[in-house]
């Protein structure tokens, strides 16, 4: 099973051929798709029944409300009392109810950074962390993939030039090979983005001992 | 002295009035403009002179470098084997240069996320760490400062609704005082993004004793 979650941030950052995607893919049995708060109205307007909803529905007014309600069949309500974010609640519904192998994330980036950070560190908490490698964000001119520490051979993504690696809290060892820009051996007490490095070959070999990174796939816009 | 420095990133991003306001500003002897690599030319093609350009300019055409040759007076190369990014050499220039006691950086986010977290890490290298306190990060949503361990009285800014704490490292005993979500004694060995809190008062007091901390004020855009 593979889940699409819709968060709600700026649409003008999703990718501009997804929701002709998505009405594509509407009838694939393999395919969930998870509105997040706003993001279920997102996807109501553009022709997509969500299979779940979640959220608390707060930033809605009460006529959008209503239409998430006439809409969607499976709407559930996070707690006010909650520990979680609603984000995470989607993200738990993917990975609990639908068992995904793989869950693609839109409308995390973009608008409030604080809003982007969470959704950029959320998986390094204890709950999501060891199903790091099923999730990606993705916008119009990023991927984000997340690891931890092991030893990993990456391929190469067609229209993406720049590949980065970036420790998002202190990481030991960290070696790139087989890249445009090699590392080796290096420790890091605090974040760093390692940017605008490029694969020479079809794949890319990383590896880190303790930490936890996130591997950004991104390119410049068309002119 | 202040500095205000221009990056190159997507100009519908920075704040709608940045550029009238600079024009405005223009002859104000307290106030320099740096411009780093493509943000020279978006400083131009806003009527700006900046008073000092920095860069490699490989992203800029050669009409385009010619238009930065005919109109800056002051334009510095980056060595290719530099071991810090053009950002990093556009702020060197405002501390060291014009011993800038507030530095303001616009086109630092958006577009690339690999870009972003190269600006927004920064701070904690050992080179600027120490003046984290003179930087701000600003688009149209987002304002973006940066403190070491202490204790410290933050300042409502007219506009901005939502507050976010968040540590970039590991961070030991963060307390959050008199805001609409308080804090005590929190240890993060990773980041955390303490997003949407709120001032309730005009004033919001916090402190840390390790780690390094980044302070968002953010709004939603207008509709």
């Amino acid at each position: 099973m593979r889940s699409i979650v819709i968060l709600g941030g700026p649409t003008e950052l999703f990718p501009t051929d997804l929701f002709l995607n998505l009405n594509k893919q509407k009838k694939d049995p393999n395919q969930k798709i998870i509105g997040v708060d706003h993001g279920n109205l997102i996807l109501l307007n553009h022709g997509i029944i969500p299979d779940v909803a979640v959220g608390d529905y707060d930033s809605l007014n009460e006529h959008e409300k209503k239409e998430l309600i006439q809409n969607i069949h499976d709407i559930r309500f996070a707690q006010p009392e909650k520990d979680f974010t609603d984000s995470e609640f989607g993200l738990q519904v993917a990975l609990e109810d639908f068992n995904s192998e793989k869950i693609k994330i839109y409308g995390a980036t973009g608008g409030r950074i604080d809003h982007f950070l969470v959704n950029l560190f959320t998986f390094m908490k204890p709950g999501l962390k060891k199903f790091a490698t099923k999730f990606e964000l993705i916008d119009r001119q990023n991927i984000i993939k997340f690891y931890n520490p092991g030893s990993y051979e990456i391929q190469r993504v067609s229209g993406y030039k720049y590949l980065a690696f970036v420790n998002l809290m202190e990481t030991k060892n960290l070696i790139i090979k087989n890249a445009k820009y090699e590392l080796y051996n290096y420790n890091a007490r605090f974040p760093i983005s390692w940017s605008s490095n490029e694969f020479v070959k079809d794949t890319v070999n990383f590896s880190f001992d303790t930490g936890f990174l996130a591997v950004i796939y991104s390119k410049d816009l068309d002119k």
